[in-house]
């Protein structure tokens, strides 16, 4: 791609096998990324500044041929450059490692719905369980995904509360790592994740157990929109919910879904819901890192993106009062939404 | 991408930005690439020069959201345009068409492979089945990727021949088309094809029942590294092996191999083996399309490449002479080998 830019000699034909070879790198580079974060390559690179690829793979236990073809993978669109068995950050290294999370909740968690794209397109398939995806690598992305955009906000909105919740409860736990916030957060509460995926439940359970919290949480497996009333929910005061709220609409069952929460959590005095928005669409070449990814996904997997007004016209109707909206819009349009019980 | 080319008032952060975007949405217009040949849309573009999204999707019973999903990932990078429900070819078009079958190869056939890249470097898991691909995709795309490469120089090796077979095999037979254009070209001939994949298997025995030639041929699901001799090999006087004869090596099983196939073929005249070869390693940056995949790949494998040098070293150990070498190098150093029993 480097020798296409300003280079005004190159004909167009040349530009283009250029360019078509820097996004078939690309596709290769991005699987590299990912792993690359998961196996400490892009952490050690950016505390010491400069690798050697092999001493890595042998104190890694990492194949050593594989491992420089990984470097290779990340070298040949700039991500690192390679001298001999060296290797040092190159051009895109800091904006790959800030947004690592993005990329691997594509190439990890996504892969296999873009690699049935063709499958997944015909109506003829589109019932059941017609697409699959990793949701234990979703959750690790999205752990970080949150620290990049939620975060601040989600900690600002407890700073607000004008009361110390007794019990907190996440819909959508992930990782655990936010309903392990609260409970750090709140010495005195219990808390509760409840999660659709059993990667996500076993995941939060450990995380629980690591962090020495494990006594003083439950962890469910079940559907946030087919909850029902139990006395471990009756008592929770603070309820979140982030990064899966979309999977409440289209707009009637949303309003019904909500309802239910304000049946089977009686005693909620704030439900902080935080999700990506759907926004007014930017030009097809101009969009950043995650917007094409997270849109097209859902795309294909046939989920409504709400946008922020779309939600904010439910809540009434639903039995909550909207207290407040933090727009935050770091990647894809993000918001948190303050509820109270109408 | 493009707003980086020549625009020398940006910044380098500025730039890393849209070169860090330019490389995400390129991950996810690769499985558009694949999934847009595969549902029949380059095709369409390529000869209407223009078509309507909507009546695309509805004509061939396609999800309408997820279709435009589609366009508009591959209109991030530059390959197609869309104005309202139009989409034309963009400048990346032609020569995203002339390369599908690589995209594809890698898209999905090599999509699960890249997925656990990480899984796959570690020591401790490189045992038994420690990756998957698809064989099926993978057999679809070298039918055109040997199109683009070996075939004129097949057929050049086939105008050559001083007999007529009676009878011919291809080991590694993947969609069969090469087997079978070996049965068109020799109208008397019998034919067996080898592939050590069902899907492969399935997809040979299924072209043949179309082509009408299924009566000619015999379709084996076997190891080429482990044949015994058998009635239907005793006659074969033409062999051909074509993107599989990597698997023989490294050298020692690759004369072992090689030496077998001369007992278990005892009536061959001429044997072709076309393959890439591993090449002087390009700058990490001026990479080709499909090298860095192809090489990538074989390296999470495991699979060594040998060197054209090194596979003339190894025929007359093996028992072959080498009567010809044609040199194609179209995209990753390909080979045809024309050799005979010494
Ligand atoms: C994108 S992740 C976000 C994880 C976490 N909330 C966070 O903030 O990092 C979405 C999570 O919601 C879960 N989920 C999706 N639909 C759900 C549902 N209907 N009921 C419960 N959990 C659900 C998924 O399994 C996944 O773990
Ligand atoms: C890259 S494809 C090429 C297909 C075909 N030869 C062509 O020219 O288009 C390689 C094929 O060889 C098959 N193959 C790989 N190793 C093999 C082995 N040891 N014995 C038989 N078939 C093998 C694979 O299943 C696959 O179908």
């Amino acid at each position: 791609m480097e020798s296409a830019v300003g280079d005004t000699e190159e004909g167009a034909g040349d530009r283009s096998r250029d360019a078509v070879a820097f996004i078939y790198n690309s596709a290769v580079a991005v699987p590299a990324i990912s792993a690359a974060w998961e196996l400490g390559i892009l952490d050690a690179l950016s505390a010491s500044g400069s690798l050697d690829i092999d001493e890595f793979a042998a104190a890694h236990r990492l194949d050593r041929t594989a491992t420089h073809g990984l470097f290779r993978a990340l070298a040949a669109v700039d991500i690192v450059e390679r001298a001999g068995t060296t290797a040092v950050p190159a051009a895109n290294f800091a904006e790959v490692c800030r947004n690592r999370s993005f990329f691997h909740w594509l190439a990890r968690g996504n892969a296999d719905l873009l690699r049935t794209t063709a499958h997944v397109l015909r109506e003829e398939n589109r019932t059941g369980a017609f697409y699959q995806r990793d949701s234990a690598a979703i959750s690790v992305a999205c752990r970080e995904i949150s620290a990049l955009t939620y975060d601040p906000w989600f900690r600002q909105a407890l700073d607000d509360l004008d009361f110390t919740p007794r019990a907190v409860a996440d819909l959508g736990c992930g990782s655990g790592e936010r309903v392990l916030q609260l409970l750090r957060r709140f010495p005195g509460a219990r808390g509760v994740g409840i999660d659709i995926a059993r990667p996500a439940v076993e995941m939060t359970r450990s995380e629980a157990e690591r962090a020495g919290l494990a006594d003083r949480l439950s962890v469910v497996e079940a559907d946030a929109r087919a909850l029902r009333p139990r006395p471990e929910l009756a008592d929770v005061e603070l309820l979140t919910c982030f990064m899966m709220g979309h999977d409440f609409w289209p707009r009637d069952s949303c309003v019904r879904h909500l309802r239910n929460l304000r049946e089977v959590f009686p005693a909620v005095r704030r439900f902080l819901i935080g999700d990506a928005t759907r926004t007014d669409p930017k030009a097809d070449r101009e969009l950043p890192v995650f917007t094409l990814g997270f849109e097209f996904a859902h795309d294909l997997m046939g989920t409504y993106i709400p946008t922020a007004s779309d939600w904010s016209s439910v809540f009434p109707e639903a039995g909550w009062r909207l207290v407040k909206t933090h727009s935050i819009d770091v990647a894809v349009g993000e918001v948190i939404f303050e509820l109270e019980r109408l």
